[in-house]
This record gives C-alpha cells, structure tokens and sequence, in this order.
C-alpha cells in the first residue's frame, strides 16, 4: 500500500460527500500524486481514516471506475488505471468540486473577421409605462409589437399542440411545415403577382435569414455584389460575411442609378444586387417602373442575381402596394425576400424566400446546415392563421393605425420643423426621409436628443461611406398620439439645445419655427 | 388621340375592376402597345367604352399614376409616363392580374455547392396510434417528445408574455436573453465543471447552430479539421460549409484515437478537432481519461481548436455524467456547445456555447447576421423553468424512464437477437450501438425492415467513407413498452426476411435464436 494519503477538505464545498471524495482522488491522479497502477486503500480503511460510512467510499470508487480512473481486480484490490500517463503537477485547485475558470483567450489564433463587431446593446426604447419618463426612439422600422395579435396567436399555437403536439415537436423540414408553405405560396400568387408553389418557398427567420442563406449560396469570396449607397447594414454584413465585395450605387428619388449599375456591369464582372425596390431602404422612395424593367433586363443580360428585400410590403398606403421585381421575372434571375417581422412582431421570426425551385433546394441544404429548421409550432400556428385570414385582418387593421400615425406624424414635422425639415410623404413604410437644412448640425442634434431620452437616425447611419448626410429618417409607427408628441417635444428641444452661434440667421429661423407652433 | 383600345377581358378574371383595367393599361405599356408619351383616352371616354362607372377608371388611372406609369398634366390629359423605355413585345399573358409563373431554373450561374444536398424528408416515425400501425424507427437519438413538459412550458410562456410582451417581441440581443444567459452559465457552473459567466455563454437554436457558427468565425477555406470516422454527419456538413477539409480519424472502446490526431499534426497543419467526448456519436463509448488530458495537450501543443459537442449531457445512467473537456481547458481551446434537444424536444431549438469570451462576442456577431437572434420569448421561459427547477425535475424523471427503456431495449436484443447482436451497455445517451455477426447481411435487414415500417441505421450513415461495418444504432428512449416490443417483432420479421441461402450455418443459428426467444 501506498504510503498516500487522500486530502479532501469535506467542510468546505457542497455536494454529496462520495462525489467529493472521487474528485479529489481524480484530483490527486491529475497531479501525479497518485500514478498508474498504484493500489488505492481498501474501501474499510479509507473510510476510517476519512472517518464516514463504508458505504460512502464504495460509492465514490464505483464513480471513478464509471468514469475510467481506477480499475478494480478481484481480490487483488483497487488500482489507478494503467491508462493515465505520468503527468507532471498542474496548478489545480486543492478543492475538489470547483468549476474551472475559463480562460480569458482563446489558445488557438481567432484570425481575422469578415464583419464588423456587435454594436453595444441599446436601451428598449419602447414607453413602458404610462407617465412617458422612460427612453424613446424616433428610428424607423419598428413597428408597434402592442398590436400583434398575441391572444389570436397563443389560441393557435394551443391549437397546433392539441392537435399535432409529437409532429410539431419533433424534426421536420428545414424548408419550414408544408401547411406554411402552401400558405405563403398562396399569398404571393395572389397578393404580389409571382405564382409560387410551395416548393419555390422557403420558411426563414425574419428575412435576415434570407439573405445570408442567399450569400452563402451564391456569393463566392471575392465577387462583386452591388448594394444601394444608402442602404440596410445588416444585409452589407451578411453578404461581407459570405466574403463579398461591395459596391454602393446611387440612389435618387426613383430608387437605385440602373445606369450606374449597367456601366459597373461593363467595367467588372458583377455577380449581384442587392435592391429594396418597393419601400427603399432608408430613403423610403418606390423604384421607378421603367428602371424596374431595365434592372431586370441588365440581370439577365449580364447573368446577376436581384437580391429584392420586399420588407414592409403590405404598408403601402397609397393605392395597392406596388408588385414586386419578381412579379416581372421572366428569366428567374429574382430571389425574393418577405418577412413578417412587422406584421406579427420583430421577436418573431417569420420570414421567406421565394425563387426558382434549384435554388429553394439549395437554401434548404444550407438551411439545415445552420440551425436544423425553424420553430414549426410558431410557423403551423401562422400558418392557420394567414388561412384564416386573421393575418389579413390584423394587416387591415395595423395599417389604417400607421396610416393615421404618418398623417399625424408629417403633420407634427410641418408645423414644428416647417424651416428645418422638409419631405415628400412616403407612399408606404413606418418612416418618413426628412431632408434637414444645411445651416442645421445634425450629430449636434442626434447627440442633445440621445441625452433628452430620445434615439433619432441621421443618414450616416445608413450610408455605405459612413459619411454625414443632411437627412433623417423618421418612424412614425411605434407611437400613438401621446407618445409622438413627447417625442417630438423632446426633438425640439434637443434641436434648441443643439443650436449653436454657427449660424444667426440659423438660430433665427429654428426659434421663430418653434415660435409659430401651436 | 392614339387610336388605341384596351384589350380587358372584364369576365375572365377576379378581383376589382379598377385594378383589372389598371392593370391591363400597364400590360400594354409594357408590351408596347402604349408608348412613352402617348395620350390616354380621357375617363369618360373610357368609362363609355368599357361600359363602367367613370368613377372606376378614375381609380384605375390613379393607381397607375401611384405607380409611375402615367402622369397627368392638368387641362392637357393624362400620359404615358415619358420615362418608359421603347419596350421590344414580349409574350405576356392577355389576362391582367394573372401572377406571373416562376422560372424554373435560374437566370444566373447557380455554381457548385459545398454541401450535400437534403435528403428526401423522412415520414414521422413516432407512432401516432394507438393500434401501432404506423411506420416507427429504432433509429438513435430520439427523445419521448410525450414527455415535453408542455403545460409547464406554456403556462412560463403565458407569464413571460403578461410580464414582459414588449420586451420579448421586440429586438433583443442576438447572443441570447440574459435571463438564459446566466441560467445557463449558472447550470454548467454547478454541473459541468465550468465556472461560466453570462459573457461566456451564447444561446443558440440547437448545438447545430452551434458548430456552423464555430465553422464560420474558425475556419478557412482549405483548413484541416480532424473528426470522428464514425461521426455526426450534420456536423461535418457545417464544417463543410465554411470550406473545411476534413480528415477522418479512428474511433475505438475509447474514444477518438489521440495519438492518430497527434501523428496527423505532425503530417499537417491541423486548424481543429470536432469531437462527442461524453457519448460519442454513434458508438455511444466515452473518451478515456488519459486521452482527454492527452487531446487538450495536443491543442493547447499545436493551437488546435477543440469542438466538444456535449449533446446528450443529461442522459447518463451509471453515476454522474462525466465532466466534459472543457471543465479542464486551462489553455482556453475548447469551444463547448450543449443542447436541451432531448431535453425538451428536437423542434424547440435551444442550445448554447461556452467559450472565452473573445470568441463569444465573435460568434454573437456572426450570429446577427444569421438570424438576428433566437426566440426570446421561448428563452425566456426556459430560463425561468431552470431558475425554477422545473427543467431538472423533467431531466430526472425521463433519465428514470429512458434508463428503465435502455434496459428493457437491452433484455429485448439480448434474448431474440442472442447470436446476431452483441454490445456493451452504454453508460449513457439514447441509443445502443450494437455489433452484428459477420454472416449477417446488414443492408438487407435494414432494407427488409424498411418494408415492414421499421427505419434502423445501419454504421454506414455515420461513416465518413460511407462503407458498411457490421454495427446497429438502435434507439431505446422513444418507444414504451408496447411500442418497442412491436418494434422488435418487425425487427426480426425483417431479419428473417432477409435470411438468404448465404450460410446456411447463419440461417439456422438465426432461426434457432429466434425459436428459442419467449
């Protein structure tokens, strides 16, 4: 026998005591202080000396032959495996059942990365309570999650579990459940001109999904893909992540330069577009029917692919929402992207791409391939609910809400901002594009309203140069009357706040603009 | 006046006349007929013409002047926009608001892909009926998703959404909530050895989501990744993806073979190492002791990164689940990912990495670009069930159930299969990997009992060479009694089946087994 003792502090952790006693045997083999094939003491004596049950030694040696430390030979005794190598002594901590530290970096190298760092989280800008104290955010895009259809959802899902609980639980399709499909199949077919199948659609996580299986499928590291000037970040990251190369057009007041784009398609070789034709992000303006036609024919011709974010299809607010690139897609050169987000809620990630069936296949694949399929209790309940028409409804409704909220919203900007902000009211979306006079400092103004409690968006956020622009974008969905009127209170008064000597006639003109509002 | 006449066929279509005249008026721009410039007819003209309301084609030109296609001057008329390109006819359809079909194939080069494609969906194993006569499989893997604790889960559900709706529907943070974020963190503290903070942990939808985003912040197109040759397929599809070439190495009674990965980095520069420590995947054998201090020296040697997919962590049924390579990664190599997949079930996907905090913060802003987060309303309500300790009450009560089917699954094998399955009891999982005789044809059983309804997997699926080896993975947690005994009985009806005149000493050995079974 060896002449070993076992160190086990048995006051100081928690834990059943025959888990603590194994740990500092494996402890001690870590250490070298026992080695291979050297004899353990006789469960009876370590109990005495350790003074506990023998009951409890056994306990602890049938773990550590469980896990591999020590093989037990009849009538010859217990043994340390012959298996663990000599080790020389590591700095373990003396007592047995404390979790390790992990390491503060990575023993490996992290390399370079494709995309840029998390921004730090921000604030839940949204007014919880009723007394209007809390942070507020005038960005647009976000869309009012009080009206989601929450009661009608949970009936749903409830209704999904009693009746396919094992189908929905277990695995499934990664292209989403065949009842969603169909249904979205069956909405773009009717609402947006393009007769999809259900084997041409793909159920995704909000449309971010769409567009980075779309990159991972279709961009290859070094292609060059041509993005919107002013445009949607996260879609520029997903497709950097793909290793893309971008290339930012034009955007004017009928949407993104085609002739830019056909004069880059004649000085390299351009893989794809990325384009947001109906509401363009963030400038809010529709894509002019000819350059529609024309993109398309470049797409061809030139053998690109036409990303088409259709975010926010259904708030258009005048006339019906203009159909989609896809809709005039002769040669399937169109992947289309929807999303519910701001129908149902951001926090709901129900989005879809519908193209050409091989390339539906492809971003299935790849779809597996990331996180195995998507919540198919969430997507059956939609599912039942677009064909009940509760989708719809809940549309209807929310969009006579925002419609009433731009109209308010537009009217609040005349009659406050008049010389300082201009715009052409945006015929559908959840933002307004407020061009802002130049004698005004607008980070100056962004920076006094983030201390008055309200987020506002300049252009530069969205710019793909990152530079300033005299522009800002606006939501008018997320506040009903109460709220907006707070928060363009508080913009006025960051605007005053902001207002420096730059400019006498400036300061002039914003006092006597605050002056004259009622 | 042009003399143009519009062609609508008001009979043959649905929906409002206004949109079919529209729509018909754009159809012709676009195929010609109606050039830039032109006059339309004035509304009460038309309106005679088409035998309609006057009203109706004022909403048909209005729409089109919302949608750009024509403009009107005041006292002049009402024109063909002037920036409609001179279109060359195309074949469109005559009826106006037909949706266009999709292409079927692409416009633009679709290129090679990475990955396999999906295979064909497979039916619903789980016996739905109560008459047994559904198509069932034996296959690994596969949790009782009877035992979800649905009610519990709704009812956390319900209070998250009464507590916190505009929290949980609006945008959150992508690297999970920080209520799970800590639970989680909390758990592998507690249990696995890992002194985790929140930072450490990133929430997931499943360890799939896991390993893909791992594969796309750690590897480059043409690194070495060495994996199990008898593994986890979705596993390596994902290392695929981002470019991975892999490199198979054995798996023997212990685990992956050590000394083979040492000797290939010696041969190559090896990036990482995907392993299944715990339960390896598919041969359920848990890595020796001495092999894992051997691997975390190997990394920490060469800068390797260690995957430890610790699936399946909960199910151990012979003293305490082993703690995994991460609670002993002084060096910071292991990136460890965990999953609550056969927790709660396959269709909620819930899983989680642990790692340095550098690359947690990598793998978050990958994962915006993925997604953009989970659902944090399901994430939230678990963390409450495990903040709770309802989670844990779940795991104890299916570990006492799965551990009393491993046994029942294991009696059954043993008395009717006695000289064609041998195995070893594995000491945790879901699944019994077995070995069958060498005069037994295993793609004929397994084809056999496909005809019966039974799915089983043979070791080919999980082989990287995807030969045959004489191995059955056979699953024993989704089946009660009645079920697996059903099973069992196609099982050898499938194998008697299958009995050829290849050996008539193994035809007769088998019909003996099966004469001798009670």
């Amino acid at each position: 026998m060896t002449a070993w003792t076992v160190a086990i502090d048995l006051a100081a952790d928690a834990g059943p005591t025959f888990l603590r006693i194994a740990r500092s045997i494996s402890e001690d083999i870590r250490r070298g202080r026992l080695r291979a094939g050297d004899a353990l003491p006789g469960s009876r004596t370590l109990a005495t000396s350790l003074g506990v049950h023998r009951n409890t030694v056994l306990a602890a040696y049938r773990e550590l032959v469980a896990e591999g430390w020590i093989a037990s030979e009849e009538a010859h005794g217990t043994f340390v495996s012959p298996q663990i190598p000599d080790v020389s002594p590591r700095r373990f901590s003396t007592q047995a059942a404390v979790a390790r530290e992990i390491a503060p970096r990575v023993g490996f190298d992290l390399g370079p990365s494709r995309i840029s760092p998390l921004p730090p989280p921000a604030p839940l800008p949204v007014p919880a309570s009723k007394s209007l104290d809390g942070p507020m955010s005038l960005g647009g895009g976000i869309p009012d999650v009080r009206l989601v259809p929450a009661a009608e959802l949970a009936r749903a899902m409830r209704r999904v579990l009693k009746r396919r609980a094992v189908e929905v639980l277990s695995y499934g399709d990664p292209a989403g459940p065949p009842s969603l499909r169909a249904a979205l199949a069956s909405m773009v077919s009717a609402t947006r001109g393009v007769a999809a199948r259900a084997e041409n659609v793909l159920v995704t996580r909000g449309s971010q999904m769409g567009i980075d299986l779309a990159a991972r499928a279709l961009v290859s590291p070094g292609d060059v893909i041509a993005v919107e000037a002013l445009g949607y970040r996260p879609a520029w990251e997903a497709l950097r992540a793909s290793g893309a190369r971008l290339v930012p057009l034009p955007v004017d007041a009928h949407g993104i330069d085609v002739d830019a784009l056909e004069q880059l398609c004649i000085e390299q070789k351009v893989r794809g577009v990325y384009v947001t034709p109906h509401h363009q992000f963030p400038t809010t303006v529709t894509l002019a029917p000819a350059r529609r036609l024309r993109l398309l024919e470049v797409a061809h011709e030139r053998r690109l692919f036409v990303l088409e974010d259709d975010y926010d299809h259904e708030f258009h607010y005048e006339g019906r929402p203009v159909l989609p690139l896809a809709s005039a897609d002769v040669h399937g050169v169109v992947v289309y992207l929807g999303t519910m987000s701001k129908v149902l809620a951001p926090g709901m990630r129900i989005g879809f791409v519908v193209a050409p069936e091989p390339l539906a296949m492809r971003l299935a694949a790849i779809r597996r391939v990331v996180d195995r399929q998507g919540d198919h209790l969430l997507e059956n309940a939609v599912a039942d609910l677009l064909e009940e028409g509760e989708i719809q409804r809940h549309i209807r409704r929310a969009k006579r809400i925002y419609a009433e909220r731009r109209e308010r919203l537009a009217g609040l900007l005349e009659s406050r901002f008049a010389s300082v902000l201009s715009f052409k009211l945006p015929s559908g979306g959840t933002a307004i594009w407020t061009r802002v006079a130049n004698d005004v400092a607008i980070d100056a103004w962004v920076a006094r309203a983030e201390e008055l409690g309200l987020v506002l968006q300049p252009a530069r956020q969205f710019a793909y140069d990152g530079k300033s622009r005299p522009f800002l974008r606006i939501g008018f969905a997320q506040h009903d009357e109460r709220e907006v009127r707070e928060a363009i209170r508080r913009m006025e008064a960051a605007l005053v706040a902001s207002t420096t000597v730059r400019s006498k006639a400036g300061s002039a003109r914003v006092s006597r603009a605050l002056r004259s509002s009622p």
